[in-house]
C-alpha cells in the first residue's frame, strides 16, 4: 500500500500549529486526502491536543511570541509520544526573529521533517541567499548539497521544494520534477504540503524519508492534475484540492 | 414568510468571535444568505459591536485566552440586550481546556442554541464517547435523548448535526435527513451552519425553535445543491457558497 | 506602461498587517496581480519585515491591542523608509477602539492612501452616518467633499469604493464607474484592493494619486471580467482572482 492510501486509511489526526493566512486551504487540504486537522495553538490546551494526535505540524507563517511558546510545548510532547514534527520555517530568512525562533525550536525539539524552499534552506544553513520575505528568492547554490547538511546537522529528513524538489536524509537523496509552475502562485500550497508530509510520516511506521518522499510526488502529480483542469488561477487553487481528493481516492491517475 | 426569507430581507448583522480556520467561509456564507458579518475579539470593542449586532456567534476553534474573555464579555452584552447566543463548541471533547471554556461560557452566558455534532453532544453531556479531536468521531449513544437532556439543563435549542440532523428545545425534536454525505470534508461546514443559525434566530421573532429548524432543514438543501452542481470536492466547497445564495434567492428550488 | 504592468514587472514585496477573515484571499489576490505578499504582525520582527518590503498595508478587520502596536512600529518604519503606507480602516464607524486607534494610526504615521467604503469615510470624517459594522451603509452625504477633505487633513490620497468609486488626493479627483454589483457580497473585495493599490503606490515612482486611480479602475474590471465568467457567487468569488490574473497579465481584455 501507498503512503497515500496509508493516510486514507488510518485517517491519522494532524495537530496543526500554523498561520492564520493559510489554516483554511491547509484544513480542506487534509481533509481531501483523508487526513483529520486540528488547529489549535493555545497552551492550556497544547499537550492534549498533541497527546491525541498522530503528527504535529509546526507552521511559523504568522508567529508571535505566544505560538512560538505554544510550539515549544507541543514540540516536546510530540517527542515524549513519539510522533513526527514538521517544521515549515516560512520566510526564515526574512528576520532574525525567524531566526530565532527557528533556532529555538530546533534546539528544544527533534523534528522528523523541515520542509522549506531554496531561500528558507539556506537560510537554515546560514548561507547567503537573495531571500525576498517568504519567497523562495533565486541563487545558485547547491540545493542538494545545503539539503543533506541540514539533514545530518539536524538528523531529520529535509524536503525543499523547488521546479524540481530534494527529499533527503543526509545520507540518500531523491529528485522529484514534474508539478505545474502556477503551483507557487496559491497561497499556501507550501503549507498544505507540509501538513500532507506529516500525515505520511505519521502512518509511514517509522520510514519518513520513504513516506515523505512519496507524499511530494504525490503532490507534483496533484499540480499536474490541477494544471490539466483549470485555465485560469483561480480554478487552479480550487483543482489542487480536488486533486488531492481524486488522485488519493484512486478514481482517477495521471 | 420563511426564516430564510427573513435573513435576506432584514439583513440582521452578526457579530462572530469565531475562528481563524474558517472565518473566511463564514463570512461568505452569511453574506451569501443576506446577512452581515462582522468579525471581531478584541476585548475593547466587544460591548459596542455586540452592541449594534442581531446576533452573536461563539466559536471556540481556535480559542486562547484572550478570546475567551473577550467572549464572556459579549455573551452577557449579549444577553443583556436579548439578542440570540449561538455556541458552536468545536472540538470540546478534545481538551480540558475547551471543556472548561465552555462551561465558562455556558455558567455565564444564556445561549440560545448550542449548535454541534454529536462526538461534542457528548462531551457537553459527560457521556463517554470516542472524539478525535474536533471530528465528530462514532458511538451509539441516543442522540435525540443526549440532546434533549443538554437542551433541559441548559434552557436551549440544541442542534445536532449527522447524516440525519436533530434538533430539540428539550421538549419537542425534529430529525431533518438529506444533504450530502461531503459536506463535512468541507472545513467551516459546521461553523457556516451555527452562523447561518444565528442570523435565523435573530429574525425569529424569539421563535427559535422554528428559526433554528428552518435552517438546518435550508442547509440540507444547499448540501445537495453542492452535491449536484460539482464531481469533486474543491468544486463542492465552492458551490456550499453558491447553493446558500441561489436557494435563499428563490433562483431555484431542490 | 501601465501601473499593473509596473507591479507584475517588479514584483514588489507587501507587508501587510491585515485581518485574518481575508488573509487568504488578499495574499492570492497580491499573487495573482505579480506582487508578493508577507503577512507579519509580530512586534519583534516588524522592522526587519516592513524593512524588506517595498509598500505597507495596514488593515484593522480584526485589530487587537498587541496588533495595533505592531502597526504603529511598522508605519514608522515605513515612514523612515519612504515606502508607502495604505490604511483600510474597515469597520472604523462600528466601535470607539477602532476610531481611536485609526486616530492614533494616522497621528503617528503618515499614510499615503485611505481606502475605505462611504460608511468609514464618513466616519473618519466626523459626520453621521448610518453605519451598520463593517458594511458601508447608506447616506447621501457628499462623497467627493468629503473625501477631498479627509485627503486633505491628511495630506494623502482618499479612495472610496461604491457603485461609482472615487479617488482624489484632495484637490483633483476622478469617479470610476463599472464593475460589479456582486463585489461586495465576497468578503475581503476591499481588503484585497486596498492591498493591489498598495503594490500601485510602490511602484508608481511617487505619483501615488495616479497609480492608485489605474489600480482602482483595473479592479472594475476585474469585477466585470468576474462577473462576465460566473452565474452565481462561489464561482464569482473565485473568478476575481482569475480576473486579477488574466487582465494583468494582458491575457484578455475587457
Amino acid at each position: 500500500m501507498t503512503t497515500i492510501q496509508h493516510i486514507r486509511e488510518n485517517n491519522p489526526l494532524i495537530h496543526c500549529i500554523t498561520n492564520y493566512v493559510t489554516a483554511n486551504f491547509v484544513a480542506n487540504g487534509l481533509l481531501a486526502v483523508g487526513a483529520s486537522p486540528v488547529m489549535a495553538d493555545a497552551i492550556e490546551e497544547m499537550k492534549e491536543m498533541t497527546g491525541i494526535a498522530s503528527g504535529l505540524l509546526l507552521n511559523i507563517g504568522t508567529l508571535n511570541s505566544r505560538t512560538v511558546q505554544s510550539m515549544l510545548v507541543a514540540g516536546k510532547c510530540a517527542n515524549e509520544r513519539n510522533i513526527p514534527v514538521v517544521l515549515d520555517p516560512v520566510g526564515v530568512g526574512a528576520t532574525s526573529y525567524r531566526k530565532e525562533a527557528v533556532r529555538s525550536l530546533l534546539d528544544n525539539i527533534s523534528v522528523t521533517l523541515i520542509r522549506c524552499n531554496a531561500g528558507e534552506l539556506a537560510a537554515l544553513a546560514d548561507v547567503p541567499w537573495e531571500a525576498k520575505g517568504v519567497d523562495s528568492g533565486t541563487g545558485n547554490a547547491d540545493i542538494v548539497s545545503l539539503a543533506k547538511t541540514v539533514a545530518a546537522r539536524y538528523e531529520c529528513v529535509v524536503a525543499v521544494t523547488g521546479a524540481v524538489d530534494v527529499v533527503t536524509d543526509g545520507i540518500q537523496h531523491i529528485e522529484i520534477a514534474g508539478g505545474d509552475a502556477r503551483m507557487p502562485s496559491i497561497t499556501g500550497s507550501g503549507c498544505l504540503l507540509s501538513s500532507i508530509c506529516c500525515a505520511g510520516a505519521a502512518v509511514s511506521g517509522g520510514d519518513y524519508y520513504t513516506g515523505v518522499s512519496e507524499v511530494m510526488a504525490f503532490y507534483k502529480r496533484v499540480g499536474e492534475y490541477a494544471g490539466k483542469h483549470s485555465e485560469t488561477i483561480g480554478e487552479f487553487g480550487v483543482r489542487v484540492l480536488s486533486g488531492i481528493q481524486q488522485l488519493s481516492e484512486g478514481n482517477i491517475q495521471l
